[in-house]
């Protein structure tokens, strides 16, 4: 019998309703004929109530402690949403982390999943159970102790079972009914890709079009596992709701650029007139990482005189982290530069798309649009399938509009 | 290294402040040499939200599932503790059921304990930890499942695990600070007893003194712990605080009763002119067992014509049950009976004390203390500790400060 697994976020659950139109997708799926795994969030605010207990209690908290206590949410929703199941007459169960077992490391808190031996849940199926519901973002380290996998470990998990089930699909339901080729709150002809590939995904996810967590597409792509993003909010759950995450293939539209992403609270970061020696990168940004900064874009300027500016990007509130690091290394003289300017009004635009490996000339038809509406650029990075920039905060809106504009993103390929 | 058990109840972990409390408690017994392990309940109001929840979402729901959600609130309140412990510099962790393993049978929402294997406290204990906070009220059943024992179960968890650890003395932190001669709030010199014998708290208890459940003083009796009940609101955590719990002795008070119990909600229900046979009383308290009631006082009056009057008396929201499973069985011709009478307004009273063993006339001088007073008694049993009478409830309240007065229980022997 075929497997599937279903994924239903904080707000897909958030009370007994929600949780009854979530069961009743499921009852769906099972009438297809297929077993159904279905990974559940905390009800939508719970975990927030217990992290912030945590926090009172303890500002340098325990981590295994921490684990033990927010995982307390998926298990109560675990146990409602099979009950609920009950109820409408399915056969189902829940399994907490460590029951099915879900083994992880022992890093709590951010724990990466080792192993999910099916046999418990094999054995379920086989005595007619027709769906296990797990707790999410939950499992158990190697002594025995509950770990969680960070915020938003509840994709991650879902996939990670799709992979060990050999599932036919994931289906993530969420509060937006697919990806968008940009933020429909920016761009009103913003319109919903019907299929995109793992890469594009990621750099969409990673760059800020946060509906789906950055490891969970990662985990997707290494075991091929096909992925949905769709709205528990809709009542279609037919093959043309949402939007598939596959690998790439010739059936995908034939753009070239499939989205355009934006990240709001960048800041920019520039160490003037530095010894532009040997190893002088490492000697920035080893520390910079030492001090929890996560450096988004590196630039280089050309070197004059034996010295150079180094310009990187990193979140606006990691500014004062950077600064500290920075100045301190110009204390103990194992850094000189002659002045730290920073930059917190920037944003990052990014433009995502498969087709730009083959397709020359995409970066600078970006620019010149951009210089068209008078946007000036600050940084520029590129991968084989991505353009970002950086540009005054004050025009990101402008610069997302004309870019989805003369890309035409609004037309289906 | 000694070992000490105290077990914190739902009003003693109500919220954080209530929790560091506590934990300061614990921190001082640790001071004073003791490995402890604290069990925890719920914070109060917690339990009952997730009840309301599996009630809503399932009138006939899963028993398993209900321990697996409802066995939540205990983890949180767990791992909060032993961060607060940690934050105080005491090297605390917390255990969930599961994880100790508190193994019980598999009747779920009532289990009972079967095992409680101490290697991994032992171990712990062993490599440095002070504290052990344990999630009460919860266990695993033999097929891996969350089991929970039953509303109040977290005193019978902390007995279990002074049993298991062979602690020093099991100490049950509440909102009352100890066992009183009667409900202070009927009688207003009702005294507190510092010492009282398991067999006469097992009466109190079940006879509607719910500072301590049942099954936990019989837990505690029979391997013979030493249990204190004492406030979690007062500062003293001396052995002068609370009331000590213990085995019968001769140091004990040489009062003949100890104290005096109620039972509100009472019913009293009569089968009038059943045939008396035998195996009449296995005919009717058979099926009332099995409608789920719960018969408490059972009379039966003298056979007359080989009929007879058959009384009982239940909580009064049984009656409706008992009369259903009464007139079942007249219309199925098992049972023949005239009327069935019922009296929803009576109240239960009881004097209870170890003395009564010796001193024979107990009974009488409680009726004719009752006769004094105008209160009619409707029905009487006696064990070897213990008179109860079912009075009319308007005389509930008189009856029991008569009774209080008369015996002088204000007074210390």
């Amino acid at each position: 019998m075929s497997r599937l697994v279903m994924k239903f976020g904080g707000t897909s659950v958030a009370d007994l309703e929600r949780i009854s139109v979530a069961a009743k997708k499921v009852a769906q799926e099972v009438a297809n004929g297929h077993e159904v795994v279905v990974i559940v969030s905390a009800m939508s605010g719970k975990t927030n109530e217990m992290v912030g207990w945590v926090r009172q209690t303890s500002p340098i908290y325990d981590r295994a402690e921490y684990d033990a206590v927010v995982s307390s949410g998926e298990n109560i929703t675990a146990g409602l949403m099979a009950m609920t199941l009950q109820e409408m007459g399915i056969n189902a169960r829940s399994w907490q982390g460590w029951q099915v077992p879900l083994k992880t490391t022992d890093a709590h808190e951010a724990a990466r999943i080792e192993e999910i031996p099916t046999d418990n849940l094999d054995a379920s199926f086989a005595s007619g159970h027709k769906v296990a519901v797990v707790a999410g973002f939950q499992g158990i380290g190697p002594d025995g102790r509950i770990t969680t996998l960070g915020r938003g470990g509840s994709d991650t998990t879902a996939v990670a079972f799709a992979a060990a089930l050999s599932a036919e699909r994931c289906d993530i339901y969420t509060d937006v009914d697919g990806i968008y080729t940009t933020d429909p709150r920016i761009v009103d002809t913003a319109r919903k890709i019907r299929k995109i590939s793992y890469e594009e995904m990621l750099e969409l996810a990673s760059l800020g079009a946060k509906v789906l967590q950055t490891r969970s597409v990662e985990l997707a792509m290494r075991y091929q596992v096909p992925l949905r993003v769709l709205s528990s909010f809709d009542d279609d759950i037919s093959m043309t709701a949402g939007t598939m995450v596959v690998q790439e293939d010739d059936t995908m539209e034939s753009k070239v650029v499939h989205g355009i992403a934006y990240s709001k609270d960048e800041a920019k970061v520039t160490l003037v007139s530095v010894a532009d020696r040997p190893g002088i990168a490492a000697a920035i940004f080893g520390p910079l990482a030492d001090a929890g900064v996560n450096v988004d874009m590196i630039v280089q300027n050309i070197s004059e005189d034996g010295r150079t500016d180094m310009t990187f990007s990193c979140p606006v509130d990691q500014v004062e982290r950077a600064e500290n690091a920075m100045n301190a290394l110009k204390t103990s003289g194992e850094l000189n530069f002659a002045e730290l300017a920073t930059d917190k009004e920037v944003a990052k635009v990014s433009m995502v798309g498969v087709g730009m490996r083959s397709h020359a000339g995409i970066a600078a038809q970006m620019f010149q649009i951009l210089a068209n509406e008078g946007v000036n650029i600050r940084v520029i990075t590129t991968s084989e399938i991505k353009v970002s920039v950086l540009v005054d905060r004050k025009y990101m809106e402008l610069a997302v509009r004309a870019l989805h504009d003369a890309f035409e993103l609004e037309k289906v390929a």
